[in-house]
Formats: C-alpha cells, sequence, structure tokens
C-alpha cells in the first residue's frame, strides 16, 4: 500500500494523520481537506480544517485545544475587538493570523487555494501531500429556525463555534459545492492509489462535503482499491464535537453501524468500530462492508497509529479476503 | 483662533499637535494628514503618518520610539519571516497589524479612506478631526541610483526605512498626486480656518506632499487667514530623522531661512525658528514672512504647549500687527 489517499476534516482526521504516517512511513499520502468550513474573518480567508492538519503533521498544532497555534497570543483580536470588530467568538491567533494573511495575499495575487496551500506547507513540512478539496468556493451552510417560525441559513462556523451545535439544524448544505470542481491532483491522487482512507471525521460536515465536490465520490467507487473508513462514532455518542447533531439532520442515528450505511457499500469496502461497538459488525457486514472492532480511542500517538495499521490492515483484507 | 488646521506628517507633527491640542484646549482642530507614505504590505494598506498622529493623540503610541504601539508584540511579523515572507524592515507589530486589518477590510468593502480614519478614530478620540489630504492613492517615490550608472526609482519607505536615506535622493515625486484630490472636508477647513499651522514635519516628504495636491496649496493661500510654520530645522540640521537628505533633493540648504523661503512668502504669513537660530529671523523676515525665534525642541509636553502657543501667538501678530 504505497499510495494512499486519505479525506480529511479538523481535529480527528488531523490526528489520525499523524498515527498514519507513523504506520506507514514510506508511503506516499495524500490528504484531501475539506474546505467547506473555510471562513472570511476580517476580510481574511481562513481554512480550519487545512491550518489543522497542516498545524498538527507540522508540529505547530496546540495539543490540547486540537486546533490553534501553540504558545499563542491574541493581542491582534483584543485590539480588533477594541475597534468594536468581530466577531469575537472566533478565536483567531496572533501566529494564526499570519498564516491567512499570507494566504489571503497569495490568493489576491491571483494563486489557486491548491497552490498557497503547497507554498504554506513549504514551511510545515507535513510529511503528506496536503490538497483542498477543491480550488472553487463552497461553504457549508446550516439550515435552522429564524426565531419567526421559518428557517434561515447560517454559516457551519456559526453554528458549530457560536451556537454550540445548540440550535436545531434541518439541513446541512455545501453551498457551491454543485459548481465546484476537485482541485488540481486529486482525481489523479484517488486514480493512482493503492487504498482510499476515511479518517474519523465528521461523516456529514467533513467527509461528506468531500463526498459533495462532483466527481469525488465517483472517483473514489471506480478506483477499484479498497475504501477503508473509521468510525467517529463510539458507543452511540460522537467521540469528539458534536457529529450526532450533524448525522441527526441528515436523518442518520449516532451510531457506528449507522455511519457505515450512510456511507454505504457502494463506496465504502471496509469499516472500522471501536470493541465497545463489536456487535454491530455483524450488521455491517450484512450491508455488504468488511468490519472489524478494534480500540479507536486517539488517547496518544501509540494508539492512533495502531489505529492506522488496523485500517491498512483491513484494506489488505479486502484486496485478498 | 476657534478654528485651527494644520497640516502633518508623522512624528514630528503628531508631537506637535499633541502640544497645540493643550495650548487650544477649546479649539476646533483639523488635521490633515500625508498619506504619500502610505504603503501596502502583506496585502494591507499600512498608512503610518495617519496611524502615529491618532495614536499619539489618542494615547496609544510608543512614547520612546515616536511610532508604532505602546505594550507592542511581533508574533504575527515573527510568523511571516517563518513563511518567508517579508519585508523583514518595516517594523508591524501586532496590535499595529489589527489596525492595518480593520483599515483594509473597510476599504474593500468600498469605504474611502477618510471614512476609515474616521471610524478608527472613533476608538482612539484623538480630540482632533483627523483627515487623510486625499482619498485618492498618492505614493511618495525616490529617484535613486541603480547601481549601474541609472537611476531608478523607489518607495519612500524603502528609501527611508530600509536604506536609511543613505543612498543618493535625486529627486521626490509623489507619484500620483497630479491626479488627486483633496479629500472630502478638507477644502472646506481651510476654507473656514481662522489659522493654517505648518507643525515641523519634513517640509518635502511630509507637508511638501500634502501640498503637492491640486487645489491644496491655492486653498490655503487664499483662505485669507495667517499661516504659520515651526521649523523642523534647528542649527543646521533636521531635529529628528534624515529631513536634510530629501532637502538637498529638491535644492534646499538645511537651515531654518531655507525652509521659509522655500515654502515663500506666497504661502507662509509667520514662521519661528528656533532660538539658536535667532540670527536667521532677519533674513526670513526680509522674504517678506514674519519671524520670532523661540524654543522648538519638543522635549516634552509642555515645551511643546509653548511652541504651539507661539505659534498661535504669530497668527495673532499677522492679524493684528
Amino acid at each position: 500500500m504505497r499510495r494512499i489517499v486519505a479525506l480529511s476534516g479538523g481535529i480527528g482526521g488531523a490526528r489520525f494523520l499523524r498515527g498514519l504516517r507513523r504506520a506507514a512511513p514510506e508511503a506516499d499520502i495524500t490528504v484531501i481537506g475539506n474546505t467547506g468550513d473555510d471562513i472570511h474573518l476580517f476580510g481574511l480567508k481562513v481554512c480550519p480544517d487545512l491550518d489543522t492538519v497542516m498545524y498538527t503533521l507540522g508540529g505547530g498544532i496546540h495539543e490540547e485545544q486540537g486546533w490553534g497555534r501553540a504558545g499563542e497570543t491574541f493581542a491582534v483580536k483584543e485590539e480588533l475587538a477594541a475597534y468594536g470588530v468581530g466577531p469575537e467568538w472566533f478565536g483567531l491567533g496572533d501566529r494564526d493570523f499570519a498564516t491567512h494573511i499570507v494566504r489571503t495575499q497569495m490568493l489576491a495575487a491571483g494563486y489557486p487555494l491548491s497552490a498557497v496551500t503547497e507554498a504554506l506547507c513549504r514551511r510545515w513540512e507535513p510529511g503528506v501531500r496536503l490538497l483542498p478539496m477543491t480550488d472553487d468556493r463552497v461553504e457549508t451552510h446550516v439550515l435552522t429556525d429564524d426565531g419567526d417560525g421559518g428557517r434561515k441559513a447560517i454559516h457551519f462556523q456559526e453554528y458549530w463555534v457560536r451556537l454550540r451545535a445548540e440550535v436545531p439544524a434541518h439541513a446541512i448544505v455545501p453551498v457551491g459545492a454543485e459548481q465546484a470542481k476537485p482541485a488540481p491532483g486529486v482525481l489523479e491522487a484517488i486514480g493512482a492509489a493503492d487504498v482510499v482512507l476515511f479518517p474519523p471525521s465528521n461523516p456529514v460536515v467533513s467527509i461528506g462535503t468531500i463526498l459533495a465536490v462532483p466527481g469525488m465520490r465517483e472517483a473514489i467507487a471506480d478506483a477499484g482499491v479498497p475504501v477503508v473508513g473509521l468510525s467517529p462514532v463510539i458507543g452511540g455518542a460522537p467521540v469528539r464535537g458534536m457529529a450526532d447533531k450533524v448525522l441527526a439532520a441528515v436523518g442518520v442515528e449516532p451510531t457506528a453501524a449507522a455511519v457505515a450505511r450512510h456511507y454505504g457499500s457502494g463506496l465504502l469496502d471496509g469499516w472500522l468500530v471501536d470493541t465497545v461497538d463489536a456487535d454491530a459488525v455483524g450488521a455491517v457486514e450484512e450491508d455488504g462492508i468488511r468490519c472489524r472492532a478494534v480500540p479507536l480511542l486517539m488517547t496518544d500517538l501509540d494508539a492512533t497509529t495502531e489505529m492506522a495499521r488496523a485500517a491498512l490492515a483491513l484494506a489488505g483484507e479486502v484486496v485478498n479476503p
């Protein structure tokens, strides 16, 4: 399995990738990052998921928090607040600001996001090839109540960060996805892959958004290589964040088996569930997806590396059953 | 002298204005700020002179340095350098960055610089009305040697900050000035003024650039009110910076009398020189400009306040000789 493609959201995906890199040190890993969470703040282009992957694999991440920079300070944000300029609910630190300033300057100069991401990664040397899912603008919106009997769409970050997913989510809409094209290199990487992995990222707003880019799902399904995912749901609840809220919005139960069924056997060949969900293995396999139960808590790098090894082993089983 | 208009560059002008505000607490002071030093850095619009006035009068200035913010940190700049993104020779701190981010965002949203400056001043409450000389782009360039026998134009900031004025300056060119219009409110303020002051700012690249905006010089000359300046040259050398270098570029000797003659009696009614230049008073008066010798070192706020009082007193003398 020399050529690995992994789809990734933010924190969960990034941590998994760190284990994957250790589990397969000789592999050529291409990461297709979600950009549906991207947001313009203070006139700057912020790509939370790409940055989380870049900082995590590049050794610059705030470890406990899982996002943002280690040793971060907040002078710029405090000053912006003093000018009455918000939003204050999005935590941009000074070091992080520099990334967005460089990115915005390059985009304004005409470089596509994929070229900008490559340039930023030249500093961080993440040890993987990080590609945005698309160079086009896709923005995940959440359909919620407008407080007046009707509904309104808000930016995913407003729903997730400001409102902490505590308002009803009736639908998740990746605005612009239908018109988006996969970024340069994305379809080529999938076509040349020996295995495609779905880390335990959010199946709706992370992996789901990547799969919403036209051509992406088909390229993965048609690649003729094992596609293996890891459940982000353990024991009936998401490991991190509030994934159950957005699963409900798309009518999926927060169980490891239901998430596998949501991806579907047309896409997924193998699925890892946590040992506490071992009784789900039978149901998943009945759906035509090979399934194993292994520990899925990314408590440390060793545990995460074992998860990656198990995913690659399951991919091997799919090829040579 | 209820309505005062003052033209201003950066450090020297800003410090004088602090004294002026104290000398005339009841006055309605309009400051016309130089924008020829403005520069785009990291995709952001930086207005050094406007900010120095705003920070100085608003209590946010780095007192010893004379520019930039007090209690400044440099995380953003360090990070930009880590990305290999410069220039490194321009000292933008984290707090300062916030100002440029807000400004750039407002400009991108379509607000003219005058409206942006007003918005920024809502926070700083400088106690004066701060207007940019123009909302149009004017950029002071310095014609220097190209090292190959020819000449080349460089941005004033590159000449001043990076090269510390240590290369030959053959000409100072306010690029774009000919097409610029005074910002809204500028001509009205001059027309309604009881006195116009030229603080001890650089006569070439600060006051000179403001006067290069078409209509500005005429409005001041035609206002029919006293125009009084303070010499930035004391004892044959500029008090601050490297003003002698740019004076030489326009063929003006670095003396208090020569600077007065450079402005000319068509514009200037009164001129303050330092006590060490008392022997220049006669020559200046022979040029038709009323002249007094008073201490002109802005050693502290009291000394600066006395300078402002002397300027206003000289304006009174011009009106009632």
